[in-house]
């Protein structure tokens, strides 16, 4: 059966009906003796002489947070930090420049800026501006979409052949597009029970029903995230569930490394477990895997501050085969799996740039959508990416592998924060008398912070004091983001929804994440006090 | 009447049914007493000391095609021209770096570079790395979104007080998102016969219908474009035409600057009066306007090589007051148009980076709509432009004449241009043989050639003898686009398609317009020979 055949029931009627006839693009007759060098009079783009800038300079960093180490504090590069929490040890001796001006100067000097130039003939792997600033291919500029596809096949290989890609403006967009695709009324898309809720917002918005599926929240690593014994109950026993009045589900939407809120990792069993439901019950597995470069060991109390990644001996290789979870697209043979990545999480988040892996058929509807919507994603952002990963590409075997070794570096900067605050937070004194957990965390950039309220039996609607904390914390001055709030539905979660998801990624350093903690520990604390 | 009550009828039903409600920002009661250093845990933004790049910096040329000015020929600046094309005259003395790299450095000596710093503790207009890279606001960056809403007063101030502002990933998706707030089934929406056609699928994919309107392809420039007599005439007796079987027209998409293929500009009195008729008939403008900032006076056969924008004594405020066209949202009492304005043109395309403008209601619906779809532009694009026109700023008495001055150095391009082209297209015989004209181009990319086939009394089918020139002209060696291919019916246009759209835009340089000129003489001669 052809990949057409498979999938075609699963389109939007909208998607059936999209279609684009390029006006500027037709057929020539063979007996036409085509002029070797054409005037083109006909495409609308400006000449690249019209563009005002001529030549862009990047001035890239070797690892993140490297600008503490400047022996220097200009106000520019440190205005947003403490005085008292500024790290003064590890100053980076080959850094001699007084202020950053005169650091760009030298960089720029000794040939370590990443330039882009108006015409670039030397490597064909670069993208110059001449035509990274022009219009483009919706599904992007080739040598960008090359790396991806190489680094697809690199780090999560589809299990079979007929894959694609297309890229878009960031994740929301793709998941937009993905669902504008495949959901409209009368559609059934799983979700997991806590999740982004602006992608539920997606897809409602098609028309489509989300229905919540219950997770395993719990520290067990093998068994946390979707409750496959409930999917696949709910599956076989459709007709008698709850949700009979829907049509069975077309689509199940997870993020299953780092959940979002949750932070759990799906184990590769119930990877494998999914797979062969959606096999069986024939639905298609939208897989939103923005966190999924971001890996780390369980965090290990006995051995705080652990961190493979600072090891001289630990390799790309390593993190590339030993931590990064499978993707189903890995195990995907029937082409079943749209998976769709950023380089928000891993790059920059304004960059607007994500892109969407998935079965030639399906990619194509995609991009068929893109050509009457959004169109190409901004060429500056695909360029910025693709000329630092190859600035950083000869000292590394591929392309592929120097774009890892940045990730693990920032992988790297995660497994701190992560353990900064774990520790701190399990020096508290809150914690130490019970009154919160927190789940176990190896990917991504959240942890649920569990709210144990057997410990406060006088509290009898644990929803209203959930909220109550949000409050005091408020008050003792820490932000974090109430379970309640990301669940699909709040009466199906009702007794699974008491944890805060807080965050390590935003916070300026260790001593602000230390600081947290202790006021989330007297914020949960004073909570007990007044109960 | 309020303006939700007044275009609450004009959504779509998906508009009215699309909402984001935020998980991560709730209202906080009064009697919580908020520290006043909170510490976030809850937004999920990776720290920017995470983001690989830790400044930017722009080589921003003085005016266009500055490159060819050099008194150095790297192959990397010239590559892309012909060795006999360069124009080794004028040589920017300016300029005494003998390679790019040496100009660059030297450029960022003397301060003219623009840089995008991490942090901009000095200039708040300019953006910072720190926020433009970062997830940001879906309507746009601050600072850039106050450029465009005092841009808009500059230039095009609508004629009623709630109007408001929202970016876009270029104007397709503009279109896109404007068409998906107020277009679905049984909509019908009017469009100029001969358009832009990638926006007809945008339009149709929402289940609507285009029904074209006959424009009058004609040389004289106050009645040129839309045929405001047949409109009145069909929407006065809407019941009685061939588009009775439709629900009357809800919207109206025009192109009235430059028009895309013809390159007509419509006179200010067929602008009023067309807003009359949307009053009358209660349909809002959609005016999709890339370019209108590129204007200029008629080709004058007599001095053919006439460009105001060359002399000195040339003002940024006659461009602004004596050339720009009036848009229909200066004319706009009742909040009925809606505006599209892109920089594709007049910085570069590959930004993808357009705004929207409009009634204050119709405006955050199409933010909401944003919101659960594409969410911001690209940051980087966003702070690309406005740095860019921050740097240039005090030279001028506001940022936005500032910007502007850039927009008449374009223009004086495009003059410059176009007035090769015809000269040249009048020099060669088919024209001198009156086989073919021009119609008269004052603003845009784009002329369309008009083929006499009255001078041609052996061809019967001209469509077929068109789609023959154009097989000619590829053995010629130049590229056009057909009329008809960019007709919306093509028989209802029948009458009026006969025609080459061709750009001055794209063309490497004056030798090459000239080059291309003769070989379209040639190719229209040689169809003449062979009928």
């Amino acid at each position: 059966m052809s990949l057409e055949q498979r999938y075609k029931p699963f389109l939007s009627s909208r998607a059936e009906g999209r279609q684009m006839q390029p006006f500027w693009n037709n057929a020539v007759p063979a007996h036409v003796k085509q002029h070797p060098q054409p005037i083109d009079l006909g495409a609308g783009l400006p000449n690249e002489g019209l563009f005002p800038i001529e030549s862009v300079h990047l001035n890239v960093v070797n690892h993140p947070f490297q600008h503490r180490n400047y022996n220097f504090r200009s106000s520019k590069l440190h205005q947003q930090e403490h005085g008292n929490h500024v790290n003064d040890d590890g100053i980076d001796k080959t850094h001699i420049a007084h202020n950053e001006r005169e650091l760009v100067a030298q960089k720029f000097q000794d040939g370590s800026m990443v330039d882009m130039w108006r015409y670039e003939p030397e490597n064909p792997q670069c993208i110059p501006i001449c035509s990274g600033f022009q219009y483009n291919d919706t599904r992007g500029l080739t040598q960008m979409l090359d790396f991806c596809h190489k680094f697809v096949e690199y780090t999560n290989p589809p299990a079979y052949d007929d894959w694609d890609i297309t890229f878009a403006n960031g994740s929301s967009d793709s998941l937009f597009k993905v669902f504008e695709t495949l959901a409209e009324a009368n559609v059934t898309v799983l979700v997991e029970e806590f999740t982004f809720s602006p992608t539920v917002h997606n897809i409602t918005a098609t028309g489509a029903t989300a229905v919540p599926i219950r997770l395993q929240v719990t520290a067990d690593s093998e068994s946390q995230g979707i409750d496959v014994d409930y999917l696949t109950n709910l599956l076989e026993n459709w007709s008698q569930s709850e949700f009979s009045h829907l049509s069975k589900p077309r689509l199940l939407y997870t993020i299953p490394t780092g959940q979002n809120p949750t932070g759990m990792t799906l184990s590769l069993r119930k990877r494998q477990q999914i797979y062969a439901l959606a096999e069986i019950h024939n639905f298609i597995i939208v897989e939103d895997d923005p966190y999924g470069y971001l890996r780390f060991p369980p965090y290990d109390p006995k051995n705080p501050f652990f961190n493979p990644y600072e090891s001289n001996d630990f390799t790309i290789d390593q993190y590339r085969n030993e931590m990064l979870a499978k993707s189903f697209i890995s195990l995907d043979t029937s082409g079943r799996v749209i998976r769709c990545e950023t380089f928000s999480k891993v790059f920059f988040p304004g960059l607007r740039f994500s892109f969407i892996v998935g079965n030639k058929y399906l990619i194509s509807k995609i991009l068929s959508f893109e050509e009457v919507s959004t169109r190409a994603a901004s060429g500056v952002s695909q360029m910025m990416v693709n000329n630092v990963i190859q600035k950083w590409a000869p000292g590394f075997s591929s392309a592929q592998e120097a774009w890892l070794a940045w990730v693990v570096k920032v992988a790297g900067q995660y497994t701190h924060r992560r353990n900064v605050l774990f520790q701190a937070l399990q020096a508290s004194d809150a914690y130490k008398n019970g009154l919160f957990s927190m789940l176990p965390v190896t990917a991504g950039m959240f942890a649920a912070l569990t709210i144990n309220f057997d410990q406060f039996p006088h509290i009898e609607n644990r929803s209203e004091a959930l909220q109550e904390l949000s409050y005091i914390l408020l008050e003792e001055g820490v932000k974090v983001v109430l379970g309640t709030n990301m669940a699909v539905s709040k009466p199906f979660s009702a007794h699974r929804s008491h944890f805060l998801r807080i965050t390590y990624a935003y916070a300026a350093d260790d001593a602000q994440l230390q600081e947290a903690a202790k006021r989330l520990g007297q914020g949960i604390q004073r909570l007990h006090s007044v109960h």
